[in-house]
């Protein structure tokens, strides 16, 4: 049994604290958030205690593990903070929005033989895994070619987005990672095209962009190509397709059922896609709280780390880069 | 080369001609109708001679064979001339409404060595036929149930339903002969529920029926369920599905493209199928033709003969008496 | 909050013991098996206390309501029991295998004032009822034609067959329900077809069918067709379809991801459907335990009760009649 | 009636001389190729003479239109000559591989009121056109993004890619007019990046490539991504999707039937798409024939003519610049 202490109840944390929770070999040791009602809320659901601090949190001896689900500009303190404590840590995408920063906290936290395991949920999709699993089997030969899908079904609030570091950084960068999943060879080439067509006047405000395709190329060839919007008005649109010599794997969207209408001017007609991420990625969500337990309880590193955290981080600030320079952006460029 | 003379050049019979004159190893080397415009008018299209009678068609040495598709009242008559002339035929379904005429007419022209074919069409579908080879092949194991679904996308005119036959002669015939197609082996009970609900008022004035559903089963215990409407408003509904002891083959609908739409209250929706026969089976009536044409070539009987246009239509017959009895009917009965 | 008790723990009350966990307006409040080390497990994995005796867990103050998952043959006792001591009751179907129990059951406890639910599970399922919704709205307009397909994954162990009442009773059931559900309009005429080609040594040691198809009609002419196997090798089938005057509404099965492959030998092949009902039907189950809850919250009667119960046994034993005498049977025989 | 010359009688040749021939507004008047024994055999098979020569073609009062499917070197002098002398064309993309040639040959065919269709048969596929349809009709609101999927099922032979111009001359051709048409708004930048997968040795002696990725924006923003193989084992890949502020639409691969197998470790398992593009665009080379003919019937410019051509080889050009100088390319430096 791995007791887990969620800083942070917020939407996402409440459900990582579900969860936990719910999870057969992990405990939810306690809760904190510094908007304390927060806390008391999911605590009492879960019947659970709260805690006053993140330090009493990482200083109980109950707590083995914790999940950083607070808000971006806070991670990497707690990562850090972790660390020296020695629990090991499950933290929400992205570290932090700064390279800088995340390069800073990374010369504290690596070779400290904590585990640090990244919150990239889609890896721990069914459909999405299953993809990545043929090509590793090589059920579809060498690989080629990657196409991502990745569309929201409508924009964030405002304030929200002024906090996001921009649409790379918030957005892209489970599709870097997802990219990464894939295609098993780091990329080399950046190449971004950032549009703003969803809501003009915000993103010019703002200098961000709505609507972005980016193309990835490795060192052997392989091309992925990414593209994203902030709305779909058709619902969350989670799409991954992979080509190889041998044919192609790919998974699709979901629905809430399979339930079609027919009639005299359309025929099978279904319902919009799960909507939002928490619907789409429940399973994801739930096997990725799994990996974490199952890391810790095998005193191994979990599957993605805070390594794979900075790559999808560097990869936004290239697609950044070649969006405001127009030219393609080398990853050496990044250092 | 086979030369091929086609009678009757109503809707089904032009389409015949224009497959003929398509058909590298056919040539339409004649047509026949007894109001001479619809013959003229075709002729014309496709650059053949007018015959003034079926004597001459039947006299003519240009002539190799021939394709009845007059009104139903006149098959069994012509089938006769045609054997005593020998010429093979290609008989549009059905032979007669009445059994006994068939079976008169079946005595007649059977062990005269003048091949006869009847067309079922939907046998030469590409998808229905895929399904009954993969089951011949044994992908699906031991057969054990089929099911039929067979809907017209509206009602006929009232015109020719009245003299259609009724339901179970004019439109479900084709699916006991697909029924027959898949089982491979004999039905011997048949129970059938008729029902009026597209226009009860017609039906009630005709004594036929416009919804029905029929079970066969076969000696051995397979099972057959044919669902029967006179009106899909989504379009022309054909679908097979088969389940055996090591998995389920099916042939499902088809559309004009594979174009959908997706938007904020629904996604995946795709127009209306196919519709009506001569589009859902325009390659399936030029794969009839085909096997009419190999036969003959071939000196062979083709797949489908007289006598599976007499047992489809005592399949009716024995469905009709089921709906009419309200009770179970067992082939034997029907002599 | 609700307080409800579990009777029986064996793999579906064990479910249902978690879904009442996890309720967010109901509390388990205890359990109880009659092996009570079944009881001890689940009771120490959800943190309740267990029951010694059914009296017991009738008795308790703490108790506002049972969910009866115990063995068939207890079921109606238990029900007379709960109704006797005031406590709405969640019972697994079905009510009992013979219709005289059941009839002698209703006697006792109907116009008891209190609320008695019967675990028809399907009709939560979020696609049939998105189906049966879209019937009712008149997406479909008048509706004609109900097909409803219903097929195991395997086999259930002859232990289990030999206790199960035969395959209408206990597998046909729920679709006996489902067809209700559908229809709207009660079943005026019953045919049936019973077949042993899965197992035929066991199912003619037992005197029982793998293989069935039943037509139901109404007395306004609505047909339905339910196809039953006990063993359909590419997974659990679970689907429903619903003709009318406007169009079909359907809800087909569901995978555990949409991952698909293509090669060069075949394209878009999917992983096996969900598989079996505790998978398949997840989120019916969570819903069914809402619509309890929410009953017993507004002092209504639930959506299902034992009435519906004892309509699908008695379709069941006009099922098995109609297969025994080979005849159609009317409900009006059934008393 | 049009009467319509069909010049080069290889594979495409003498599929346009089938449909002109079954065209009921359109008569084939004659048949060239410069191997006289491949114009013999097609006019054999369709009961037309031969011509001994283009000009004897061009000179012939029974010649209302020619039809282009010559060799690419010869495209561009042939439309000259049929200019000159009035007859409308139908010619075979691409009008040659210079543009250099091409500009110089519109100097002299523009403006002389001469009909010039270019055979870019995709914008006539019912479901892209539905697609397209779909866009300009506002069902999808303002458009932001188009993906277009193009692959070929193999490697054509190395002598037809040496003398095929490059895969952005040759196949990604075809999708930069499909690009053009769903956009509704000219190119501005090109970005492409291209790979050597699937053949490196060939595509390394021939400094093509096999495998390639371009993203196309456009001055307001929209954009759209082309990714091509040439190897896709599962078959021709043939997709478009439209993505807009109300929606999505798509046009999806097409399979010569809807059969499907499901077994234990499968489901719902199709054949391979339809291969290559004479299956798969059969319905579009006829509807391309008839929108010519229509033209030249209504005395209007043809819906896809020379300066679509000349766009789509720009378009190419640019392309294969971005690919070597690794650089985003403006068309404004394509002159």
């Amino acid at each position: 049994m791995v007791n887990i202490a969620v800083l942070g109840c917020g939407r996402i944390g409440v459900m990582h604290a579900r969860n936990i929770a719910n999870h057969p070999r992990a405990r939810l040791a306690t809760v904190f958030d510094i908007h304390q009602p927060s806390a008391d809320k999911i605590a009492a659901e879960l019947g659970v205690k709260t805690s006053k601090s993140i330090e009493e949190v990482l200083a109980s001896p109950d707590v083995d593990a914790i999940l950083i689900a607070t808000s971006t500009n806070t991670h990497a303190d707690i990562l850090e903070m972790a660390v020296a404590a020695g629990k090991p840590i499950l933290c929400e995408k992205p570290i932090d929005l700064s390279l800088d920063r995340v390069n800073a906290c990374y010369a504290k936290v690596r070779d400290k033989n904590v585990p640090i395991m990244l919150g990239f949920v889609r890896r721990f999709d069914p459909g999405h895994r299953a993809t990545r699993d043929a090509v590793r089997r090589g059920d579809i030969g060498d690989l080629h070619q990657v196409m991502i899908t990745s569309r929201d079904p409508g924009m964030a609030p405002a304030a929200y987005l002024k906090v996001s570091g921009g649409i790379f950084r918030d957005m892209t960068i489970h599709d870097f990672d997802m990219a990464r999943f894939m295609l098993g060879e780091e990329v080399a080439q950046v190449y971004a095209t950032g549009s703003r067509l969803v809501d003009p006047a915000l993103m010019n405000e703002l200098q961000d962009y709505d609507t972005v395709c980016v193309t990835l190329t490795t060192a052997s060839g392989k091309q992925c190509v990414i593209n994203n919007s902030r709305q779909a008005a058709y619902g969350y649109d989670q799409r991954v397709e992979a080509l190889g010599t041998l044919g192609m794997a790919s998974s699709q969207n979901r629905k809430n059922h399979e339930a079609t209408l027919s009639t005299r001017t359309f025929t099978e007609r279904s319902e919009p896609y799960l909507n939002f991420f928490i619907e789409r990625y429940t399973e994801a969500f739930a096997a990725e709280v799994s990996e974490f337990v199952d890391a810790i309880e095998n005193k191994r590193e979990p599957e993605v780390g805070f390594a794979d955290g900075r790559l999808a981080l560097m990869l936004a600030e290239a697609a950044l880069k070649s969006v405001q320079t127009g030219r393609v952006v080398n990853m050496s460029e990044m250092g």
